[in-house]
């Protein structure tokens, strides 16, 4: 263990962390070392300050008028422009609305509108749960015409075929962190004449993402994890430009017409990235994630991937070191280019170790069956939270202080 | 116009209301004349309050925890269970959710899956666009195999048949604010067999509405109108006990999953009103929406019917006295029996009438191509402003104010 780092070093690191001053820009309780913004970011002080305005000015005072003087009409496309920046794709390109599902469901739609000839949605056994289910669900609603085929992640490129619509993967797996090859599986999908729908939930904010560059057709991806939006923050949703407009929504509504203030039907419409579309957003919580947003202004993506694989691989190390023989073992990647910003180990009683770990101060979060994550946000996770995270984790497993009632009483929310 | 009351009139039946301790409730401009709850309810103290405690202390201190200890979790079903109170529905029969429009998408997919063998949905021509844009994309997604039948509002019992699945209708008209009978038109629909979809959008917390003694089946509303709950703050859905668990849910998502942490495939619905969820809840903006139905708690929703008529009955008599000759007709139900919470008035440059009377403070809103919308929220408009409004009414016209550049020159939000 003598080439270990001890906390001092971790010290130093973060004293020469070009990130180092963002972690300011959060409210973070006190005796908490909060690993779990792969779950629900924490909370920044401009959407503190955006809120107050919202409330007070913009909704109190403004009223009606703020559709108009506070622009909330186009906030949508705003804060999507904001998102677009952060996964290589151009403004105009991203919008924000609805939940990650309904966006997805929107966007598996239209693919499957796209490729009218094809019955097939490629995807990966082990995906995320509710992707699987707003597959399935489009397909039974849409008449039971197409069909899932789930394969494991070697045998994806090979399982995507001439009847394949849509290969739909999730970049950055929520269990063990592990990062699909998304320009690699986008040309593969191409090859066979299908269309590429990335699930960028684990992504965007957290490792550089390149759709532009990929030539990735569709995304969606979440609000609330390292964008750090608040809790149920809206979703985004990405078309490649020139499919905009190929595209009819699958979801029609006043927001995605083309002329919303007509109240005109039938139907018509927007091009572009609005016609996505579909109620009203909700301003309020639109507005905390366009402030959250505003914190990536001018952060180099590049310095936060080095610094993310920094504390994932200090991560492994000390609790490899440390934890050896309490029966815990990698459920990530041990290659730091596989692996997105968030590290997992498997454990017999996981829950409630992480019970354990979390009244202690150290927030991670537990999924079933007996995986602990940890997520490291580079944005405010420093060297030194990973060295005592890696200590409180070595003290609740020798201590087996995870073995008591309190820690293995399941909650609603696990 | 002798009969007509003056503004001492006017403030002695202020003094006399039952309800005029609620406008203390919310946050009011002092130099505005707020009659546009009807798009957008002014900011309740309760929200902000509200507000201030979910960014602190649950998001900002309790961080993902909250979905258990502040359970965040149940938070849709609480809110919906606020709404039922309001609209004649009991606890489990309404839940807060995504918007208006997925709403409808939801239940008018959830109404032809239960008339598989019926073809037909029978809607109102002057039915609000979205709803009807609704309809048509849902028929569009589902195959082409529905029609969507639009009639005159007097004819509709009439074209109802052995051919229809649902009858789609809004409750109380946009445009003219005139009121369907809600049980009437539902027995019609059940005498053929067909379902009865309500949109309440004008009419939660505006009128009486007894869903459940109409035995409606199916309902949607928004929750930023007569509700309050901010800026496109979360909608609802109510589904009939009965029919809850007979009905898949169109969307499939994570929250209305049978066991939505066990992250296990496939897709199976709980039970309840709870499968209509789909993805994560916009906590901070359902927050509010919560915040905002407290004060419903001992409202007498009887009392607020009373008030709405008295308020709309003496807009009506003072704007037809007042402004007799200067082109304005009323456009609104002359019974109050028929009407709603809100009167309208037509002339001929409604947009720029509206926009001289929103600078000199008096805020209703405009609808294409030729309408002044005025709406009167019983728990915060009075008696006092009813007649100060229809006063400077009369100064915008009588003056021509109307006829200037500015107020011609047309928003990006009408």
């Amino acid at each position: 263990m003598s080439d270990l780092p001890d906390r001092e070093a971790c010290a130093k690191l973060d004293a020469a962390d070009p990130l180092r001053r963002l972690r300011d820009a959060f409210t973070l309780p006190a005796d908490v070392i909060y690993l779990d913004g792969n779950s629900l970011g924490p909370l920044p002080k401009t959407v503190r300050a955006r809120l107050a305005h919202v409330l007070e000015s913009e909704w109190g005072e403004g009223l009606i008028r703020s559709w108009n003087d506070a622009d909330w009409i186009n906030l949508p496309r705003r804060v999507g422009d904001r998102i677009a920046a952060l996964i290589g794709a151009r403004p105009g390109e991203v919008i924000a609305a609805d939940s990650t599902s309904i966006n997805l469901f929107k966007l598996l739609a239209a693919a499957l509108q796209l490729r009218p000839g094809r019955r097939v949605i490629v995807s990966e056994r082990g995906n995320f749960p509710t992707d699987l289910y707003v597959a399935q669900g489009a397909i039974e609603l849409l008449g039971g015409r197409h069909e899932l085929r789930l394969v494991d992640a070697p045998a994806l490129a090979g399982a995507i075929d001439a009847d394949t619509a849509v290969l739909l993967l999730t970049h950055i797996d929520f269990k063990s962190g592990r990062m699909h090859d998304l320009a690699a599986l986008t040309r593969a999908a191409h090859a066979s004449g299908a269309l590429a729908l990335w699930d960028l939930a684990h992504s965007a904010g957290a490792v550089p993402v390149d759709l532009n560059g990929a030539g990735a057709d569709l995304a969606v991806g979440c609000g609330y994890k390292y964008l750090n939006g608040g809790p149920g923050a809206p979703a985004f949703l990405y078309v490649r430009r020139d499919l905009q407009d190929a595209v009819r929504p699958a979801l029609f509504g006043w927001m995605g017409h083309a002329r919303p203030f007509e109240f005109a039907a039938p139907y018509e419409p927007a091009t572009g990235i609005v016609r996505q579309l579909v109620g009203t957003p909700a301003i309020l919580s639109l507005s905390a994630l366009d402030a959250a947003l505003e914190l990536w202004q001018d952060v180099d993506i590049a310095a936060v991937r080095a610094k993310s694989i920094a504390l994932t691989e200090l991560f492994v190390r000390l609790v490899e070191a440390r934890c050896a023989g309490f029966g815990i073992s990698l459920a990530s990647p041990r290659d730091a280019v596989m692996r997105g910003s968030q590290v997992s180990f498997r454990h017999e009683e996981a829950y409630a170790v992480m019970q354990a770990l979390i009244a202690r101060g150290v927030i991670g979060d537990f999924r079933a069956p007996d995986l602990m994550r940890f997520g490291f946000a580079p944005l405010y996770v420093r060297h030194v939270d990973v060295f005592d995270a890696a200590l409180a984790l070595h003290a609740v497993l020798a201590s087996r202080a995870w073995d008591r009632p309190q820690f293995r009483a399941r909650a609603a929310v696990t």
